[in-house]
């Protein structure tokens, strides 16, 4: 903790420990409640990481809310809750608020296990309206709970995903009285984009539509005739007015929801009155909301792609010390960014797309260079995925580079629309295996399983630059779809641009053989320098143990299978990804299918949830560091040891 | 193959052998040809079941497209291939038609594998946008393929799933000609939903849009002033007509997408003219027109639920020969619906969902006694696990019946909606394993590889009714997830009605034993019929095998396994799934976790692809069937028998 957090000074903040003490406020208080909230996440995220712009934006609606409805017996629910924090600082969680994202400490998204506050989980993007319309559904049909209220809050860029659709079409069928807030700010993680998000806009610059709903307001306000029921009848006549003057008639009242506003996220006073003016309406309804992304926030708002998650920074200054790359091995992502540029020179039909990550991904580069051989769909993973087997089909090489978790929302994708066609669609899996702060939503431990089963995949983990530059460039001759999986964080070796060659596909390598060694690892993806380190640490105790990069997860290694089944007493598995028809399964069932008899022992992530926390941490945790794997190669050695 | 199929006289269509001979018809011929279809479809149909009423309502748009369109070099892409039955008829699969479904034959389903007029596979309802718009984008940018044409053809009911919406999003966001076609029948397999649909019907019934537009159009042709160009003016001014009398601003317009329509699906001649006159028009479009399910046969239009998939009918009457259940043993839809239905009315907590597959799934049955419980949400797999996950966190007790490839498409919201917050929501997974005739993209394959990979999740497979329902039955109290896998087909029991009682999770039960049994199989799910057949046969060789139903595929039985392993030499695992980290692959990591030693066979559906034809034909291609398991368990007696 750094001494900046504690200089400064919160004296309406510092009382709230609960949204009953907000309330206790007067509404002109909230202004100044707000400023005090962002100083805090100011001050804090500067010495703490996190997501910073999508925060700041979010502080008034939040305040608005918690004083508005009657939290907890009144429910919110968030959608990617990054942007939540200051909803986490109002419930009970200011203090805590410096471990968040920290092993032991709160979660960087809401989460049920944390608070009754947090309602539903928020890691993926684009649930919330589903969510909360089943709680809406349930309170209507549960005995004493017909008059809680349900919130969804989503932002412009999750509502363009194909999940938010579905709740929004369904959103109608049964009764509920579901509110929908839309935290429009306007841009995604990146740039926005998809014809919703231009309709948006058109919407929210209607000037005509504003000067004349300001101008009614104003005169009713001066008239003394601002009534409650006045009010209403405005803002349902401002919907109407709105339609005929922009012209355009609304997509959510032609779902069935009855839509409000745009009004301005950031005047807390009037979001207070007009989530007073519609909270106890009936039937589902949607608050169009206008934010800025980083707001109060100069350089934040100035550059709020940058400032997503901008690491730590001076408050004052607003520099980010984010440190360069010099020296340092390369991200993953910028390996996978550049070498995707490379091949795209060379090969005019390679293409590249992202749902909503071309930064996080590195797309960026190829998006820089050949606008046109890029594609961004936004928070669309399925479409994403369906849209690549189309351009394969019509003899494009698409590279579909999504983060693991996400991936599962396009699973069906693959199987339906690439794999049973066998459609040369290049998966590029990031965010592979355990990925640190952001948590359990995020880790992207299930691949290796859900993707093993798929006939015809090819599924490659590599272990450092080169082998996923050559695997990069062996997919251009591969007929059928290639999947590779890589992870968060740095590669290995700093100076990595090497030529590219096609490598045979399912041959893995030897690393390290030792006279003697009666225990080989077979280690898949970048886990290879954990295996080297226990295989280090082991010859100091005098144990020898020789190491093999299986590279290929699908198809297996025959050649070494075979040969380590009969030369070694103990196998051990080594991978960053789920035990449960992962890598290790895939061994023990190539041995059980070629009827190998060897002792085998996998480590990998058990059956369990993995919480957030540094990575180095969480493989502690999951057995799968150094140390673990000396100790297990120990035990090992000593029972055959025994048995001799 | 029934004499009935020879008598139809089809002088057009007999000479058609590809569509370059429908092209060579003139205009007015075409509505002769269409009747000449639907009546080699009735006799066909009648007599080798397939998908009726749909395909019967597009074939005026089939014929009008491949008389247009240049295919196969232009791309016809389908949505739900069990429509485009007159495609396949139209591009040289006339006389292989009567093969369709069958092992062997053609596919149900448009498949890439069978023809170069199948651009694109079509068994999962809404990626035809997304895969062809990867088409349209990818032919702008190969040089001279600037002119080929791409034509989507998606159902009113796939558009409204969040997949078709990520389509039509994107859609105008990278230079493209598509053309969007929605064959809008009023319903999905079962009533259509969701405030699309009705938006849809407003449209299509907007009366004052209608006249206007006829008699603009008859003024310019009396005026004989109807050029081309002016026909596309009117069909531009026609749009904003529209928008203006409806009220209703075109939600396709509102996504950049230009809007033709409605018009009549079933009048083949105007079909034509409109499609010449939009189609070479520049940028996406949409076409939409209105059609009729079942069209051509009374009956089928009067109850297109019921013609869906009819079964073999009497042509002349119209009568059914689909047999009654007398004596038989239930559906396993009909005895998961009626449980659900005993459950609801014993436990208010219980709500049932389904998505687009009441019928299907026997939901209806809950949705006609208490329709305020039972959510058809159309198909919007993903939302109705995120929806069930809300309801759960509100206190209610889902039961969502998805059938086992289409929950592929809810693999996110099971693991980050459900899972991860340890939801009660209960998964019944329908039309698990091998399905049979509708082939590759709808057996239920992975779902065991899918779910065992997830922390937290409970998988069963009963093998008989009373097991259902009693599985059904415990997940009442159970605090967490739980998936129920049952195949398509009849059940065991023809009295099936038990009473229910909570059963223990993770506990399977041992059938058969006998002295001397040297195997033991371990059965999941109704296979156990084949288990008892195969040991029952091998009894009759004098060998002798003992049977266990484990009926968890997660947790697996740890007493049971314990007792296997040491008890036997060989064990062999029976499943209706992938061995690539399913069941098999399970114990297999049991065994070596537990270090087990003994001789492990799996036998279930290997890593390859799983065509169509009956379900008993394709069990013995994957060597699941009672003469495979007899074999398989022969040799390793045999090799037990040498070894002593």
């Amino acid at each position: 903790m750094n001494s900046s957090i504690d200089e400064v000074s919160s004296s309406l903040l510092d009382k709230i420990n609960s949204p009953s003490d907000l309330r206790k406020l007067e509404i002109e208080q909230l202004p100044e409640l707000c400023a005090e909230i962002r100083e805090f996440l100011i001050s804090h995220l500067s010495v703490n990481p996190g997501h910073f712009a999508s925060s700041m934006g979010a502080v008034d609606i939040i305040v608005a809310l918690h004083y508005v409805f009657d939290t907890p017996a009144d429910r919110l629910v968030w959608d990617v809750g990054h942007q939540a924090y200051a909803h986490k600082i109002l419930t009970g969680r200011r203090d805590a608020f410096s471990t968040q994202r920290t092993f032991g400490g709160i979660s960087g998204f809401p989460t049920p296990l944390e608070s009754p506050y947090d309602t539903f989980i928020a890691g993926h993007a684009g649930n919330s309206i589903s969510a909360a319309l089943g709680m809406a559904i349930a309170d209507m049909t549960t005995p004493g709970h017909e008059e809680r209220k349900t919130v969804a809050v989503i932002g412009d860029a999750s509502i363009s995903g194909g999940l938010a659709f579905e709740g929004l079409n369904n959103a109608s069928n049964h009764p509920n009285n579901l509110l929908i807030i839309l935290n429009d700010n306007d841009m995604s993680i990146d740039d926005n984009v998809g014809a919703l998000h231009s309709y948006l806009s058109d919407l929210t610059t209607s000037a005509g539509y504003n000067r004349l709903r300001d101008k009614m307001a104003g005169y009713f306000r001066r008239k003394g005739l601002l009534t409650e029921s006045r009010k209403r009848a405005i803002i349902r006549f401002n919907n109407s007015v709105k339609s005929l003057i922009s012209r355009k008639q609304n997509i959510f009242e032609g779902l069935n929801i009855r839509y409000f506003g745009p009004f301005d996220g950031h005047d807390v006073i009037k979001l207070v009155k007009v989530l007073r003016d519609i909270k106890d309406m009936k039937g589902p309804r949607l608050l169009h909301l206008c934010t800025v992304k980083g707001k109060g926030y100069k350089k934040a708002e100035e550059d709020p792609t940058v400032w997503h998650a901008p690491g730590k920074f001076d408050p004052e200054t607003g520099e980010r010390f984010c440190g360069g790359n010099d020296g340092n091995p390369p991200l993953w992502q910028e390996v996978f960014g550049e070498t995707l540029l490379e091949l795209a020179r060379k090969d005019s039909r390679v293409v590249g797309i992202t749902a909503a990550m071309p930064t996080g991904t590195s797309l960026s580069r190829l998006m820089a260079e050949m606008p046109d051989r890029a594609y961004d769909v936004g928070i669309s993973e399925g479409h994403a995925v369906t849209f690549a087997g189309g351009l394969a089909a019509a003899g494009k090489k698409p590279f579909v580079a999504i983060y693991s978790s996400f991936l599962q929302r396009a699973y069906d994708n693959i199987i339906h629309d690439v794999a049973i066609q066998g459609l040369p669609v290049t998966f590029c899996i990031d965010r592979a295996g355990i990925v640190g702060e952001d948590g359990v939503t995020h880790h992207g431990m299930f691949d290796t399983a859900y993707l093993r089963c798929i006939p015809g995949m090819t599924v490659a983990e590599p272990a450092d630059e080169e082998t996923m530059r050559n695997i990069m460039y062996t997919s251009l001759s591969l007929p059928t779809p290639l999947a590779i999986r890589y992870p968060r964080g740095r590669a290995t070796t700093p100076d990595w641009r090497s030529d590219m060659h096609d490598i045979p596909v399912g041959k893995g390598r030897s690393i390290r053989l030792r006279d003697g060694a009666r225990t080989a690892i077979l280690s898949l993806g970048p886990i290879l320098k954990t295996a080297l380190e226990a295989a280090k640490a082991l010859e100091e105790e005098g144990i020898q143990v020789d190491v093999y990069d299986m590279i290929w997860l699908k198809p297996l290694d025959d050649g070494i299978l075979r040969q380590v089944t009969e030369k070694y007493d103990n196998i051990v598995t080594l991978e960053d990804s789920t035990l449960a028809g992962g890598f290790g399964s895939a061994v023990n069932d190539w041995i059980r299918e070629n009827s190998g008899k060897v002792n085998l022992t996998s480590l990998g992530v058990k059956d369990e949830w993995i919480s957030h926390g540094s990575v180095d941490r969480l493989r502690e945790l999951c057995g799968i560091d150094t140390v673990s794997v000396v100790k297990t190669i120990e035990s090992l050695e000593k029972a055959n040891a025994n048995t001799l």
